[in-house]
């Protein structure tokens, strides 16, 4: 990086907030998983959306790309830069706002992890719609660049709809500010909607308002097991739009095995494939739960957790997955929605794909059912780069057959971005890529990122 | 228009579907409350995408502004041209596909009407999830275009929220298909979002996937008076984000006092504020929705439906409404959505307002109290344009004073779009008007909605 642009940047955010050093940028140049690497020429923390908004204008003028990182949680590494670019990290500005408990909401930076929001909803009596296991870490601005989806999804939707407001610094340095104290508004574009998943290419989300909801009453949480797949999915259809549902999530007995060995935590329930399902309001919804399970093709007994210390162990169940996923190294992660009609072929016919290309490796498959979102895990997987280049694509592939997603709630971010039109058509890709020239012509943020 | 156009047009779309007729185009100029008229040189009803798309290549080659109709029932005369335009009406765009009950969607053309997708839905042991009284007319495409609210929106989200996937022919001529066959889907921009709300000027949406729910087992519906608005809006708080809350409608006297006179449909209650209730899902909310009323500060005893006939007799106070606010010629509407704590400031002082501004008029408040939607009406309203005018301003005024937004459902259209800068700030207009010059540089597709 030359100087004058080093100058430049601490005189914006001051000389503590500037880093070059080699050992500092090479930490923040790898994915999450480890897997994949990159590499930078500085590391800058604004501390204000004004600070984030000059910190832009800087590089733009000096020709030099900016990658945004939030928690660098991403599992499509979306934070990981090609160009030697300035970092921009997010982590200064972490400020959570006071619970306004009439209108549940709350404002809070893009650097707030999901933690804090979590905790301070629950100070108020409420509850934060969004929760994945990458909490202590994920940043709200970056689950908002994604639109993160995870455990609530089913009962509460993705990150986008906990958005009711957002400031966003732009490619040209000018600052939107949308913080509307109202639910309801239609006065225009919804350019909220259009900043969300736009992993970091369109805008640096600062500070977001976010929605929060009452805490139910009444909660019920079960783990039944199924020796047949179709048996599961017909009670996670019966139950994905359900009154009350709070969660719908799918563990293979593959998973259940690892987190045994592991971590000590055993599979609840007998059966090659279990179904978390919890209910959750001002009403008690054991019976109609109870009912369900009486009529489905169960492989024995359900584990019910009535109260709070069952519903707890049931949970770590799930939970301890993302915990032995790196046991034998860096997973090969693949995050896939499917129709619910296809779930079955996918699964047979990706588990023939490891065996053919990774004979060596553990797939591993769960998800948020609700959505018919599958996380294929696989894990022991040690592929040269050219099979492993080889057994994406072929992956993609059946998923595509089962006219399914390559992206469902991950984003697309680095790794995904050659296979983006196996999802989207040319003209949507052509759409997609007039936004993104209007609003960044030079295309000097997020470069790596979505696009080819 | 001139004559190459008109036969480009017709060879386009077949000469029966092409007029230039003064009195058809007269009547297609003049907005649904009559209040408001414009003038076009065309009416234009192409069969598929394609039709649209070369009418739009068409018309931009002649330099020839183009208005997009669908139901023409919007209350922000959103179709009333300004340029002799070319008047483009989807409803020849009107199939309703087959009911998917596995994944409850449907696909329809965007001139399909809500109430045939309404039929559709039932048909199939489904629900679609936005009702609005207009629902004969107004069409899926226009819904989509406004992001309309409505009845259900405390319960499903406004229509974008039932949007899955989308087709839209954009200013330059090309269609974008966007069919995802899944829920959850993070491979790139929310495009669908963004012409989700924009009032048809980013495109011509020609056809929809939308999302169905299932049909609630149980159903419980009140209607509860009040003295005092501030009683009422601690119940609605309560129940805005309540588990199985299907309707949250508010209601004043004075609009009971009309349908009382005029169609006989009495109100249910005493009180000057009165309050719907609705409850409805997998299990009877029947108990904590007395129990709530319970310790409600009520005007009297509530009027509870049980049975559906009962229902539809309580539902009538409500949907009557709609009915009688002609009934003095055309009604000056407001559509403002508030932040709950300035309701009560705001209904005192615009009925203060309007007793000032049009002594004569008879001020009716209505709405979704679940969403902070007001729609005041001003019935017998008889100013001369300017009054008008100082009117709306001053009205538009009080709502940026109450931290409100100008347009809470009913979008911006040709009537607010001086108001726009009240809810967004200018760099908000800027960058909508960034994405306005991407996809429409000529400025061709409904010039006179949204932007000054
Ligand atoms: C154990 C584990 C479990 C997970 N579970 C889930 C899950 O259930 N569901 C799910 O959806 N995801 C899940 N994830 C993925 C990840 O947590 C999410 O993608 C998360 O939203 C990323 O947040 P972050 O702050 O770490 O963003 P980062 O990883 O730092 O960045 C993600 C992308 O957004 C951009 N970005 C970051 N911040 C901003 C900003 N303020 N403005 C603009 N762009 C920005 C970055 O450039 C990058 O492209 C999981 C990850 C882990 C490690
Ligand atoms: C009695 C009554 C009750 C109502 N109640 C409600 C309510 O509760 N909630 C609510 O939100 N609204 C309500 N409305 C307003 C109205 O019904 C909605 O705005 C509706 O969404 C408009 O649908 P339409 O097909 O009539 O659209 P139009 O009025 O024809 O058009 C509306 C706007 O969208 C554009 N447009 C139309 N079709 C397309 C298309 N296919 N592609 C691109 N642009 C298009 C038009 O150019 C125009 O700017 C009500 C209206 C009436 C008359």
């Amino acid at each position: 990086m030359n100087d004058a642009l080093a100058k430049r940047l601490a005189a914006i955010v001051g000389d503590r907030h500037v880093s070059t050093d080699p050992d500092v940028l090479a930490g923040r140049c790898v994915d999450y998983t480890g897997r994949y690497r990159g590499h930078a020429a500085a590391l800058v923390r604004p501390g204000s959306d004004d600070e984030v908004a000059a910190v832009l204008r800087a590089c733009r003028d000096a020709g030099v790309c900016v990658t945004v990182q939030g928690g660098r949680t991403s599992l499509v590494a979306g934070t990981v830069p090609e160009h030697d670019d300035v970092l921009l990290s997010t982590e200064r500005l972490c400020a959570v706002g006071e619970v306004d408990v009439v209108e549940r909401r709350v404002r809070v930076g893009a650097g707030a992890t999901l933690a804090a929001v979590q905790r301070a909803a629950t100070e108020a009596g409420l509850v934060f719609g969004v929760d994945l296991a990458a909490r202590d870490s994920a940043t709200v601005g970056g689950m908002a660049s994604t639109n993160a989806g995870g455990l609530r999804t089913v009962r509460y939707g993705n990150m986008g709809e906990q958005v009711l407001g957002l400031e966003v610094a732009l490619p040209d340095g000018s600052v939107v500010r949308r913080h509307s104290e109202v639910r309801s508004d239609n006065t225009g574009y919804d350019l909220a909607a259009l900043f969300v998943g736009a992993e970091g290419t369109l805008g640096v989300i600062t500070a977001l308002d976010l929605r929060l909801h009452p805490t139910p009453a009444h909660r019920i949480t079960a783990i039944a097991g199924f020796d047949d797949l179709d048996a599961l999915l017909a009670v996670g259809r019966e139950f994905r739009d359900a009154d009350g549902i709070a969660a719908l999530e799918l563990i293979d007995a593959r998973a259940s095995a690892l987190t045994a060995e592991h971590v000590g935590v055993g599979p609840a329930v007998d059966g090659a494939w279990q179904l978390l399902i919890e209910l959750a309001g001002d009403v008690d919804h054991t019976d109609p739960l109870a009912e369900a399970l009486e009529h489905a093709d169960l492989a024995g007994e359900p584990a019910v957790g009535v109260d709070g210390a069952t519903q707890l162990r049931l949970w770590q169940v799930r939970e301890a997955i993302a915990d032995v996923l790196g046991v034998y190294g860096p997973p090969l992660k693949f995050d896939v929605s499917l129709p619910l009609s296809t779930i079955v072929e996918f699964a047979s016919a990706a588990t023939e794909l490891v065996a053919e290309h990774a004979p060596e490796a553990i797939p591993v498959l769960f998800g948020h059912v609700g959505e018919g979102n599958l996380h294929l895990n696989l894990v022991r997987c040690r592929l040269d780069e050219d099979r492993e280049r080889a057994l994406y694509a072929a992956m993609m592939a059946l998923i595509a057959r089962c006219h399914g997603n390559v992206s469902s709630e991950h984003g697309v971010g680095t790794r995904k971005r050659d296979y983006l039109t196996m999802s989207r058509t040319d003209a949507d890709v052509a759409a997609m890529r007039v936004v993104k020239t209007a609003f960044d012509p030079d295309g000097y943020l997020n470069p790596a990122v979505l696009f080819d």
